[in-house]
């Protein structure tokens, strides 16, 4: 990507990074902890999630970093010919957030000075709007210039308890980035009640994990907060790009500090006064369970399976082999959600709404009503020795 | 069998018939053309609903004869190691009920004389309270000694609309058999209104086709009412035990009318005055779908499936292979049932009362209200050339 694709001249680009970890346990039997969620076309987009995040960020990126598990590394590769193999880190083993986010930034620094902008955007979510999405990102660099931490900050659709919220305070003066607000803290997770007393005064927007920051200013608040969490991601970055790189990440990465950036940098940096948010509305959606699915995949209009959602060779094991059409058939079923990865013949009749996950091995009967219990069954199979249906 | 099994020593045997035809098309996809409903444990009983015909029958019957389709001859002849090879008819095209019931009769009355009692019982029905059948055979028995042809009328339990119905006149005096009553005439399939009505007279059961007789009073009844038919049959039954079996079946048999025994006989004889019915009450089901497959299968009351009724294995291809425990698995779903002939991990969450049917190309998601739809999905594959699946 060149300077050429930016287009508005008043906004500079930044270097995106795309932490891509997480299985998707709720997303049980599609997702797999060796076929992934990013890894997964999960909306019948003909393309994954990562190849979408990545995709959707190129009108305001100069570059793409990949940080992702070394088990899922050739599969990333394989999704995203167009970035650069030096741009997929590797991590030897999950040391949440801050360690993956951490390291890309320090990489960055090296490669390309420590003034220069870094977002992060998880692999697994789902954006309609992309030009709104552009416009906050490019709002987001310019407060990031000033020096702030940037968070986007989603347009609460509803009272979620499924997502952590960020408080907006007094507007900030930064030329065009109109949006830009102070940011008086984030929140965990809500119940419903205090969810919907959020919505209610207006000031609260969804914690969707995006930040953008000048990679110096994310990295001296690191070494100020996590002193030695922050040595140990710069002894690395320093030798990422020497023959050293893996005799130092093999010594180095297990001691790292396991801490999410929303408590290692997020938080603290908040309540001194240093975090700005950009708020927007965007069709965001963090493609969470079923019940999401059931949202982003539009219902066939016509054919055997009208009125019904199909998902098929969602990206799992067997998907190359599945026919396209014809596989599916529905009787009396509006609004239910077929996604399979095998050749069987699916028939519903009679059973509006239901969810119904066909793969090889496992097979899920569900409602969007229990998507969040699909990790209690997940835990269950753990429980019961299934390593083989994780 | 020998007469030494007959527990009322006023009853004669009978000669059981056992027409195993039908595909079972409301079963979809666990009966198919080639495993038809006869040949698969729909019940779990551990025994298959022919086997279970058998077993049934061998209190009351001195010998057993199976007319089935050439294409499940040897299934049946694998099914019924007891039934001597000779004993099973096979069809080399359906000619409906009247063709093969008729041979059966013809071929048993030139090996154990005209006045041989024989029993039709259709193979794929299941009974609870076998004393109480067996006692209506008894019964039934001893009216066809009397000249009677006798069938066996359903205590009806609800106002069905699935089944024809039986009229019961005035009492018959046989010695032994106290139930036996004349029928006034049968009933097709009535709507619900009409089958209410008919319930709180008291006087109408329901028509499992269960018909007992002399051999030679029935074939005298179809050599009277369709004489090309019974000559037909009297020529092909004549040639059976010789070497002119096979020329004669191929000559005559393709020609034979197409008829059911209830028009052919039942009816005409009942307005005639000949036809008694021995009313019973005996636990009888049809098994004519996934509705009654919940009622027949218990729940489990223990384990991963607990509330769930679950047929592993149920007979259809692959089913060999199948583990038992621990592959069904369910979450706030009671009263559920899963059919399954894979491999496959199946997990139901929160879906009470629904029904899946799973096998290896084909896989049915629906309820019990939508049992008797199953047949259209059957016909829709059928009209879209999927031969395979059927």
């Amino acid at each position: 990507m060149t300077e050429s694709t930016l287009t508005s001249p008043s906004a500079p680009l930044i270097h995106a990074i795309i932490p891509a970890g997480g299985a998707g346990t709720r997303l049980w039997p599609l997702s797999r902890r060796h076929h992934p969620k990013f890894l997964l076309d999960l909306t019948g987009a003909g393309r994954t999630l990562i190849q979408g995040t990545v995709a959707r960020l190129e009108a305001v990126s100069a570059t793409t970093t990949v940080v992702t598990g070394n088990a899922h590394l050739a599969a990333v590769a394989d999704q995203l010919p167009g970035v650069p193999r030096e741009n997929l880190l590797a991590e030897p083993s999950p040391r949440d957030s801050m360690a993956a986010i951490g390291l890309a930034a320090a990489v960055i620094a090296h490669r390309h000075g420590r003034e220069a902008l870094i977002g992060s955007f998880a692999a697994d979510q789902t954006i309609t709007d992309e030009e709104a999405f552009h416009g906050a990102v490019r709002q987001a660099a310019l407060l990031a210039e000033a020096g702030w931490v940037v968070t986007i900050g989603i347009e609460a659709t509803g009272p979620s308890t499924a997502f952590g919220y960020i408080r907006a305070g007094e507007p900030i003066d930064v030329p065009a980035a109109p949006d830009g607000r102070r940011v008086l803290g984030f929140t965990e997770k809500p119940d419903a009640a205090t969810a919907a007393q959020y919505l209610a005064t207006g000031d609260y927007r969804w914690n969707a994990g995006m930040f953008v920051a000048r990679a110096g200013v994310l990295l001296d608040h690191l070494a100020q907060l996590r002193p030695e969490l922050a040595a140990g991601i710069e002894q690395i970055a320093a030798a990422w790009d020497t023959p050293r790189r893996q005799e130092v990440l093999e010594r180095v990465w297990p001691d790292l500090e396991k801490i999410a950036i929303d408590h290692a940098i997020a938080e603290p940096v908040a309540a001194a006064g240093g975090v700005a948010t950009v708020p927007a509305s965007m069709g965001w959606d963090d493609v969470g369970g079923f019940d999401a699915l059931v949202d982003l995949v539009p219902a066939q209009t016509e054919g055997p399976a009208a009125g019904v959602a199909v998902l098929p060779g969602s990206g799992a094991e067997g998907a190359d082999d599945v026919e396209g059409p014809g596989r599916v058939s529905a009787v009396d079923s509006p609004g239910a959600l077929v996604a399979t990865t095998t050749q069987r013949r699916v028939v519903l009749l009679g059973v509006p709404g239901l969810v119904v996950v066909d793969t090889p091995d496992a097979l899920l009967v569900t409602t969007p009503q229990h998507a969040q219990a699909v990790k209690g069954v997940v835990d269950g199979l753990k429980a019961e020795g299934r390593d083989d249906l994780l």
